[in-house]
């Protein structure tokens, strides 16, 4: 049982605590003890973490619950501390080309906010609507725009966070530049929780892009929409966004609604350019470049309007994926050669373990998420689709890649990173641990401290 | 004495080695008893970490030596361990937008390499015909272009190092993206030799952009040249190139040679864009926000040797402001805001400690080098050059800045750094560095470790 500090705001009612008690990876349930603090400032977070390390009770720092691996599910005996409160939007500078930001400030807000001043926040995780900022860092969130604007590690200036023991730690700069002894901040993004409570946040913004224009191709198959995606990166002006889908990912949208998706193909690729003054005529040589590398069919939007429908099935995508019943999301981030392998060998492991598999995604940037359909609750299923999912890592990995592009590494890729990253890399991220958080508090069990 | 493996390739004519013994920072000697290696491969690498961990011989690690604040000078006992003679282009990779190359690859080579490919590598540090790509990594360098394409740590995907003892270790990634535990590879990012050596490194292309055209721009007040400053960073398509003199830095370029120059004014700046299709219609957009923000003349460029041409004057503004004597070269970095009050309070505080001082710099983000002018041998003059040098140091700080935008600490910043990152952050450096370097045998003394 945790005796939490009185003053500390903590969910009582235990329908609302359990649902704190998860995030939105696959699977998770609550553990029976735990408690959820929800932080209103700074003070409380201080507070928390005072508390947690001199009673040496795990941390489990949590944002909007968004997380698809794990990395924000309570544990056994745990303090979930919830950021979501600390959503004071305090500074949009257009001149300076920053903000600076409460960890619980929701993506798209921050998003709308700068856009209000002409400035853009690029990146756009698919949970922009309900992700927050502190999340976005803590897992190094991606998005569509990636393959033009990088991931939100692009944007991070400088945060303050909160140590175990309550040791208030600012880093980084505001200034546009700074080349002043190790680069603190960039140790936390993607540390998901493991090093400290992030409760600032200094972006970097830009100026904003023109509104986009849309191409829609589909191809008959999956090598003729991987060589397409190759030639779209060596254009001079490469797209704003490179989305591929396959069959079965174009099926479940159409089977939500008809987004006029051309069903029998092997593949579809969404294409956008968002360059000023030229909207219109790199979506028109984008769609020519398709056609040349085999597309059989491509839509071209002729406004904003007709560009927005065209994406609409596309954001529509997981909601389709979680229609058609219980998936394991996967992310992996290959070479762009390595794509079609990728695809088709992904398909022929998951075949192979009887599991269906859907593969959609990043496709500019050779990040895909294979979705793994298998019923968690069934043993001889549940035991099939893990092991479809490790060997999916697996492959990403053969094939010179990453077990994860932008959703962290969380609990269920946890097994897998050694892997990647090998064993000298993983003992310093231990290491490093330590010089933040000696006693081994912050998100145990998660990512790199697995 | 240090009694080196003999398979070492040792420097051992004096002359040569006394010339290894130093960088670029003003008043550098070398020491009396040192060993300069220079390391044909990562084998004699690890050899000379193995043997220096060993033997607790502290590691200078070196590249061109062009560095300005001491981080590769010499300490008497120490081995330098040169890695020039790594300058392998091993790959470069249009596709997946990545180079492949070893530390001591000059960064102009790889500018030329990857520009045969359509690619850009957008660095451009001053020293660029003679720094080193490992060089630029260790400092993270930046240059003329940042404030459209950022500094090196946004081009580096991941390392080879080499670490005391002899461990190699991989960092970061090959892929566009990953989020795959802490962020080694940053780390690395301004270490300045402090954590290991740098033996591969991976860094991320861009499509290359157009020949850019130059608009020149004098002023008749700093505030005014200040303003305008502003005015061209809240542009929907912002410069890549802004650059700022003031009258004596334009005096000294005159002097040098004609450059054409208006002299009599009390700043200039450089102002380019490289907007593919839209270089002249962004270059006359900006002179006429100049001119409505009190430039009193424009000179624009009418093609890419007129631009040339405009921009020669200050490429030529190093080798001018060096012929006017010897200087130490300050590199502060603050909020745009406040670069009126760095200029203005700058001379000011240099004024009242005797010395002349010179500013000029990437203005556009904030970032000035000024130059003091001082006898480096005659105690007096040193002492006043060196106080003036401390009190912009600390006038950078309480700007809201940082006492080094691109140039790094090294031995000479050292004693202010502690003033803008706090203890707090200062002590997990020091901790952070014993994950790598337990024995503290790399460039002991510098930047956060002095």
């Amino acid at each position: 049982m945790i005796d939490l500090p009185s003053a500390l705001p903590r969910i009582t009612d235990p329908d609302v605590k359990r649902t704190y008690g998860v995030d939105a990876s696959f699977g998770a349930t609550p553990p029976e003890d735990f408690e959820v603090v929800r932080a209103r400032d700074t003070a409380d977070v201080v507070e928390a973490m005072t508390y947690a390390q001199a009673h040496r009770i795990p941390v489990v720092p949590q944002g909007a619950r968004t997380g698809l691996n794990g990395a924000a599910v309570a544990s056994e005996g745990c303090l979930v501390l919830n950021t979501e409160r600390l959503n004071t939007i305090e500074t949009v500078d257009p001149v300076e080309g920053l903000a600076v930001v409460g960890p619980g400030v929701v993506t798209e807000e921050l998003k709308k906010a700068v856009r209000v001043e002409g400035m853009s926040y690029p990146p756009d995780p698919a949970s922009a609507a309900s992700s927050t900022i502190g999340g976005n860092v803590a897992t190094n969130a991606g998005g569509l725009c990636c393959i033009k604007y990088g991931v939100t590690a692009d944007y991070i200036r400088g945060l303050q966070v909160v140590l175990p023991g309550g040791e208030v730690v600012t880093t980084g700069r505001r200034t546009a530049k700074s080349s002043a002894g190790l680069d603190l901040t960039g140790l936390f993004l993607a540390s998901e929780g493991t090093l400290g409570v992030i409760t600032e946040v200094v972006t970097r913004l830009v100026p904003a892009p023109e509104d986009p224009l849309t191409a829609l191709a589909t191809f008959d198959s999956l090598t003729a929409a991987a060589e397409a995606i190759v030639a779209l990166r060596r254009d001079p002006q490469p797209p704003s966004l490179l989305e591929f889908l396959d069959d079965l990912s174009i099926a479940a949208v159409q089977d939500l609604a008809d987004y006029g998706f051309p069903q029998g193909c092997a593949a579809a690729l969404l294409v956008q350019s968002d360059r000023p003054g030229h909207v219109e005529e790199d979506t028109r040589r984008y769609a020519d470049i398709m056609t040349t590398h085999g597309a059989t069919d491509v839509a071209l939007a002729d406004d904003a309007q007709e560009a927005d429908a065209l994406l609409a099935g596309r954001r529509a995508l997981n909601a389709a994926l979680e229609a058609k019943g219980p998936n394991l999301v996967e992310d992996m981030c290959v070479p762009i050669r390595a794509l079609p392998r990728l695809v088709e060998e992904g398909r022929t492991l998951c075949a192979r373990h009887d599991v269906e598999v859907t593969m959609s995604g990043h496709g500019g940037d050779g990040n895909l998420h294979p979705s793994i359909y298998f019923d968690p609750t069934e043993p001889d299923s549940r035991a099939r689709g893990f092991a479809a999912f490790a060997d999916l890592a697996q492959l990403a990995i053969d094939l010179g890649g990453t077990i994860s592009g932008e959703h962290g590494i969380g609990t269920i890729k946890a097994p897998y990173l050694r892997r990647q990253v090998g064993d000298a890399a993983l003992a310093r991220m231990r290491a490093i641990k330590a010089v933040f958080d000696p006693h081994g508090i912050c998100n145990p069990g998660t990512s790199y401290t697995a």
